[in-house]
């Protein structure tokens, strides 16, 4: 049987051993050609091919449930499972998303995304089955990073407790150790029961720096990222104490090996947790060697691996990490924190530069922001850096740690605003929302990379409490980047275009789609004014009540959840001053999550375009002439 | 040396052994008599007395850092630290604090009230103190069932890594199993090497039913408490696989013993955990007897302990317990879940009746919301119960798993709005703008006990999503409840009185508020309208399109913060509606963090009072005549 002829999971139970071995090289193969057109997270899906197989042999689908932790590696599961033909269009806007979906396949039955939430979920549906008096299975497949966060350590917890059915694979695809972990997992074997503990860790520090390494400083991190949890994690004793069946560890691409433990699995009573190796980047030559290079790619040659890249102006990410280094060189109060971003936050650059000076925490955002907070406190100047969507996890240490205490932390919250491919469960738009009515907080968003620079600058040298700078995900639009950077004033805004009667009150990249819009309204003999926010919190008081005194109609225009963001914010500030008699209209994102596609296309879709704009200012002028 | 005349802890290191003993008695019955008038969190700090003395003793307060986890735990370490005197105002309106508070001592450098941070935050101050070339120590002081909250074991899981000179005292308090604690860690000792691990798994279930317990259902659902991962952390086995020295268990009630291990601790390098056993409420036998009970205690006779309880109408915790009882009893689907919030939630009533569906998962907020999802996507009713400050926690989960799959999960928020003694880090009044910006989500909140009945009913029978009911802490206002529920129709509010001009939308019990402020206004001659708002998502928008109809202006009131909340929903409706001539006020909790207090003090200083809105209304009345 050929893999074209599969779709549904029912025909591999038919199938030999060594037809599933051959049907894990034709979807390689099918991955391998298919991402290097669209892109898409590469090495993770290579990793678990037999994996996939294997769960999809042993289990029934959809009646016993697969939770994918993170969602990123459920490829296979989606060509498995009736897909294949919507390959063309993986992560495209009205595509196949990157991640399971409940409404493309019943087999998708829990959505995911952000890391190390599978536990729960299965914890749940486990505890469901038991309660209806079903007799399904339910898995949840997690990665080693993914475990070690602690959502997912109180799910371990609560389950090893309640002894319910559940199956947890975990995929330990780290793949800098895997070669070692027999090595290791021996070593820790001997370590648990070693009362000379200081000397222990000794050695088992010398061991690490045995272990191959991609070389320099940044391997000295990513060595780091060995912790001692994962260690713990690896080795099977912690979870037999928490109450586990533990059967590992496997070898994660062989297809017998991975039938026998998941069919002893299905047949233990209580948790147990299959501890399966796997290689991300499997049988793609340029993915083994450089897994974290190929994790998520876009198009690429598939005989090189080299991945097209597009030329443009240099990325909020890079600038991010530039300007920091630049600025610690003469501020040695500055360190960086970030939860498992190192390279998505740019800080990776940072942390050659300054090694002792930057903090990869792991997939650990609570413990990020409070630990920010900690540093704060004694006089230093942390950068947090977290992604909008992930800064979700460290809310109520936003609240309670940092601005509650009015802690001089910087926040740098990159991937705010629409993200595009990841779609919905990665948007970074309610940021603006649940930090703006947070006290003491002063949150900010550049219009572009230049202003991006000082924005940093501003934020660094701001020593009344903590601050946030949110920032697009890509590229900034090429302007010229002053040579000096400069301090910009607390809560005032940037008038950009002088105008008449209308003002629109942009935040951030929304900007330029002002500006398209006042273009586009020039036309019609129309000038509306356009204001660059800078600022959400404090808003620019001063220029708003001059506007209201000028009879002036405001549009606010953001990449933000229209409820409760700044448009929000402009019209309880009018409320509050006594103003009542002045047109607000509020451009967001509206109330619903907005799936994957590109940016432009969901720009488009949420309405935050030049046209969109243009409409609304020519809807308000006559009126707005009407009343003066 | 007397108590009285010690104000710093400089005074204590001159001290003998069998002084601080003597010490130690004069703190308990400081405490006991002190707290017999004011109330307070007693049991936690009667188990404290030896291990703060010893601390203060060993170390240099404030050069050495004491981050006291939770912080309730904190009042010796307040007798210590010159504030005796002012123990007569423990938790009152501008007087002491119950928990750390950086402004009332230089002893105070951190802030907790939320549990589980003093790690991360720890870990700040050790990284910052080596980058400043310092070499203070820091001593994070943390429960056993704070140690298991996820952003607990994120932090640990980190210093075990980075190997910085840190001192993690555990206060290993469960009172029900520290009389056992030497026979657990002796036979988990056993336990550990056993290949045979299921069959331990019945033998330590069998001990487990040998501890003392308080008798019935109520104390299996305590027994779950002591779950495998504190068995974990009670074993010093974990600690050791993760990076830290471990000194222990020690008797936190012998002095010696503790000045001992805390002077090994402070000569250690890296990482070390010190175990110390203690008693909650020791040397008060009301309280050693039953520390639940006197964990935090109200005014009580010191002879006796019997607390003075205050008469009144049932309280909404004890009307959510009896509603979710008696509507499960026919609705097999309903099942509960809370982190921790057993008691405090009612749930321990809901457990009792039926104890195969209602789970207490531990301090782990994110799992909560997220296996509610879970049990949601099986087709169950899951109530999620978590007071308001503590749902910051799960707000990732809130709105990535629930809201954007759009599950059946009905949150039940108590203690919403302002709580008043526990103080800032408590108050309950930023769900309503984190909530409400997140699509599906439906938020309602009742004006009284009777409506929280048929709120809760609602929100059972409602299938279209998640459903949040907020409602306050403590009692109701006597209201009489009817017999029968009804349904509430989503998104409808209702009047209330009837009036002209000037509409009062009051959310929750602010209606009562703004009926006193009716009263006030009817002696001017003024007859405002007062809605009872109900939902604060989705708004009545067909009332809202009336009352501008009709040229209404509008007060919006709401005990939550005046950012971002229903106020600002109201004037986001009618921007997205056009109509701009239509004058909103908004009152709500300013923008800042408000202190601890009696709710009405608060509701005095933040202006949600009777005369305040009056004051309002009568500010609107002229203007609005003039307009019309």
């Amino acid at each position: 049987m050929r893999l074209a002829d599969i779709d549904s999971p029912e025909q591999l139970k038919k199938l030999k051993v060594k037809d599933l071995e051959k049907l894990a090289e034709e979807i390689r193969q099918f991955i391998i050609e298919k991402l290097s057109v669209t892109g898409g997270h590469l090495a993770p899906n290579l990793g678990v091919v037999e994996l996939t197989l294997a769960l999809h042999y042993c289990f029934n689908s959809p009646e016993d449930k697969f939770i994918w932790d993170v969602g990123h590696q459920s490829y296979v599961h989606k060509i498995l499972t009736g897909r294949q033909d919507q390959f063309d269009t993986l992560r495209q806007y009205k595509g196949l998303s990157g991640f399971p979906k409940m409404s493309e396949s019943e087999h998708d039955v829990w959505e995911t995304g952000h890391s190390s939430t599978s536990l729960s979920a299965a914890m749940g549906m486990a505890i469901a089955r038991d309660l209806k008096g079903d007799t399904n299975k339910v898995v949840a497949i997690i990665g080693d990073g993914a475990l070690t966060g602690g959502m997912a350590l109180e799910a371990l917890n609560h389950i090893g407790h309640e002894q319910k059915d559940l199956i947890v694979v975990l995929n330990d695809n780290e793949m800098s150790i895997s070669p070692n972990v027999g090595a290791l997992h021996n070593y820790l074997g001997k370590l648990r029961t070693d009362r000379h503990y200081r000397k222990a860790k000794d050695e088992i520090e010398q061991l690490l720096y045995k272990v191959p390494s991609v070389g320099g400083k940044v391997a000295r991190t990513l060595e780091k990222i060995k912790d001692s949890m994962k260690y713990l994690l690896v080795s099977g004793v912690l979870f037999e104490e928490l109450g586990y069946t533990y059967l590992g560890p496997i070898d994660g691409h062989n297809i017998t090996e991975l039938l026998e433990s998941f069919k002893q699995a299905a047949q233990t009573r209580g948790p147990v947790l299959v501890h399966v190796v796997t290689q991300k980047g499997k049988g793609y030559k340029p993915a083994e060697l450089n897994s974290d290079t190929y994790h998520g790619v876009g198009a690429y040659k598939i005989e090189s691996g080299e991945q097209v890249k597009k030329a443009g102006p240099p990325g909020y990410t890079k600038i991010f990490a530039s300007t920091l280094i630049r600025l610690a060189k003469d501020n040695p109060n500055i360190v960086a924190v970030t939860p498992a971003m190192l390279g998505g936050s740019g800080l990776n650059k940072f942390i050659e530069t300054y090694p002792d000076r930057c903090f990869d925490v792991g997939i650990a955002e609570q413990h990020a922001v409070t630990m920010s907070g900690g540093l704060a406190a004694e006089g230093l100047k942390p950068v947090c850096a977290i992604y909008s969507t992930f800064l979700q996890r460290g809310y109520d240490q936003v609240i309670h740690d940092v601005c509650r205490q009015n802690l001089n932390v910087f926040f740098a919250v990159d991937r705010a605003g629409l993200v595009g491919a990841d779609g919905e469960t990665h948007q970074g738009v309610f940021d603006v929302a649940f930090l703006r009515c947070v006290p003491n907080m002063v949150l900010m968003m550049p219009k572009d990379e230049n202003e991006f620079q000082h924005m940093i600058y501003t934020a660094i040298e701001y020593h009344e409490g903590p601050i946030a700078v949110r920032y697009p995900r890509g590229n900034g639009i090429g302007v010229e980047m002053d040579s000096d950077l400069k301090l910009l004033p607390i809560g005032k805004s940037e008038v950009v275009r002088e105008g008449k009667h209308v003002a629109i009150l942009a935040l951030g990249p929304m900007v330029q789609v002002a500006e398209k819009a006042a273009e586009l309204l020039l036309k019609e003999g129309i000038q509306p004014m356009i204001i660059n926010a800078r600022f959400v919190k404090p808003l620019d008081e001063k220029l708003l009540m001059s506007l209201a005194d000028q009879d002036y109609s405001i549009i606010t225009l953001e990449e933000a959840s229209v409820k409760g963001s700044m448009g929000s914010a402009v019209l309880e500030f009018y409320a509050e001053a006594g103003i009542h008699d002045i047109v607000v209209e509020n451009i967001g994102i509206p109330d619903y999550f907005v799936e994957h596609g590109s940016v432009d296309d969901l720009r488009e879709e949420v309405g935050l375009t030049p046209n969109r704009v243009a409409q609304k200012v020519m809807s308000m002028w006559p009126r707005r002439r009407q009343r003066a």
